[in-house]
């Protein structure tokens, strides 16, 4: 199911009224109803009050759910790969949700919409759930929201969830490390994207995968991939995880069981190794930082601060005191 | 001059002998002295504590410079644009500073150098700064070092400061809006640039540069941007900046001229409007802010936090508490 919401003033009367019993509304996403899923997503999207009683509702319903990350350049077929994961998911028979997520649009207010117009194929499917996510400039952008978007699919009873990212930004590699498991997708020839991976990218990946193999210099790029991962880091060392190397079809779904299984076998060291674990409490810990951090933010801007952060600035243009001192006489006012 | 650092002992001892006095230090950087500005941006990159004594000794010696931001997706030839820039302040007689920022690479430690090769015709002039910067996984990112840079090369005489990110993400947003001009460039028949630039960086343009212009579809890529920028916007509004579209082929300097000409009428613009003071009033808040948060950040995972944070990690993951309420407590800590 498509779960980006409608918006007449019929649709807004109707959700206000559900929204008055948050309890209620996660009752029903624990239920798969996917309208109150989409209800609770728009709730973090709005970064909404009534999150934190959401977010109550919610404590112990979450943490089964797989999650894997998907990241590359633009134009490696992000959106078919996503698909392709699905659909043979589905054939699992299991219940798949995807977060795409999209941090170079911080005004636009809504994601790149045109991708997902090629995941039609699951629209109907009521055991897909399909969400884009913007920040519309929010306080705490994307590391903030994303946890709890992620939380609110995993309470819905997602077996698997996938967090799609577009870019090789510092954004997108925070976001892909959210995931149990984060897939770097290249294509051949992409000079670019071998130099973003080289540079921010290579290290949290727990798999790669080359798409469009059947394309010239594939082969190439995954002799170079590997080439980087002989070279070591913290995949060299006794009991690590090596990443493997993969090549795709997407488009014809070749190569695509390859990723499941290889997905599967990651997600098997990820327990035995006691790395899921691990993961889970980084992640934990990042979520209460950011909602601790965004708090705060909004107590230095809105409550004590406009006028006092304004003041402060002004003081720091014309000279008269330093940023350091600034921040100093901002934190003393909270 | 470039200003990278080099590591030897040598050098280590040498410079944590001169870092003794930073007072001193900033009187040479003042002075245009290279390796004294080089290593007031170490001190940057590295979050050293002794910034806050450089900060207070800069107080009055910055806010003269033109600061100029560059971006756009990578391969528009952003390095050679820069340089040619760089080429035409010079022969108006002006000093120039140059920082690379690379917000792509959060784990390498260090900014993508390949590029900075083409600026060598500027590597031994002692009016030309350049630096690259990374953020090495700092807590407060290139948000908080971005603009501890600049003022350090404004407070050294730059007349110009360019900031030439790489990419379209929300960090070289964040970071192109700490210029008072700001440059996004993009090249003929790339369709992701002229996407991202829909999505994200529409915005923050005050100038378009369509570069390779002798290349095939580059009258269609100004077309687009200007029916793009007829469609309104903030820019319809009665006295505010139209944001011109330019062609260059900057590796032969065609319509650097131009450029330079469009970016000195934005600076007349700014002033006359008194947007440049609201820039700089903006740019004063949000690093004062930046600041502040990373100093709460750091108190959170640091001083009480470390044990505090793991702890209340591990109650959320085990489903005994939602996220707020430990955000809650770990705030009710600081």
């Amino acid at each position: 199911m498509r779960l980006e919401e409608t918006h007449t003033p019929y649709e807004r009367r109707r959700t206000s009224r559900r929204d008055a019993d948050v309890a209620d509304l996660v009752a029903r996403a624990r239920d798969g109803q996917a309208r109150a899923v989409a209800r609770l997503i728009s709730l973090v999207e709005d970064a909404s009050p009534k999150l934190r009683e959401a977010s109550a509702a919610l404590i112990g319903h979450a943490g089964h759910a797989q999650i894997i990350g998907l990241t590359g350049p633009p134009g490696v077929g992000k959106s078919t790969t996503t698909t392709a994961l699905v659909s043979a998911f589905r054939a699992a028979g299991k219940r798949v949700g995807v977060l795409a997520v999209d941090p170079s649009s911080p005004f636009s207010g809504g994601a790149l919409l045109g991708d997902r117009v090629r995941m039609q194929e699951h629209a109907l499917d009521p055991d897909v759930f399909i969400r884009s996510m913007a920040t519309r400039g929010h306080l705490g952008g994307l590391a903030w929201a994303t946890p709890q978007a992620l939380r609110v699919l995993d309470g819905a009873g997602c077996d698997v969830v996938l967090i799609e990212t577009v870019g090789v930004g510092q954004a997108e590699v925070e976001i892909a490390q959210l995931a149990d498991s984060t897939v770097v997708l290249l294509a051949p020839g992409m000079g670019d994207g071998i130099q973003a991976a080289k540079a921010g990218i290579l290290e949290v990946a727990d798999l790669y995968v080359v798409n469009k193999a059947d394309r010239e210099g594939a082969k190439q790029t995954v002799r170079d991939l590997r080439y980087m991962l002989s070279l070591g880091g913290k995949h060299s060392q006794a009991g690590a995880w090596r990443p493997p190397v993969l090549s795709t079809v997407a488009s014809r779904g070749d190569g695509i069981e390859d990723v499941v299984k290889a997905l599967d076998k990651h997600r098997r060291w990820l327990d035995d190794s006691g790395e899921r674990g691990r993961r889970q409490q980084e992640r934990a810990a990042a979520e209460i930082e950011a909602i601790a951090v965004a708090a705060l933010r909004e107590r230095m801007g809105d409550v004590h601060g406009s006028a006092a952060l304004g003041a402060l600035a002004q003081r720091v243009v014309a000279g008269k005191i330093d940023p350091y001192a600034a921040a100093d006489a901002l934190i003393d006012e909270l």
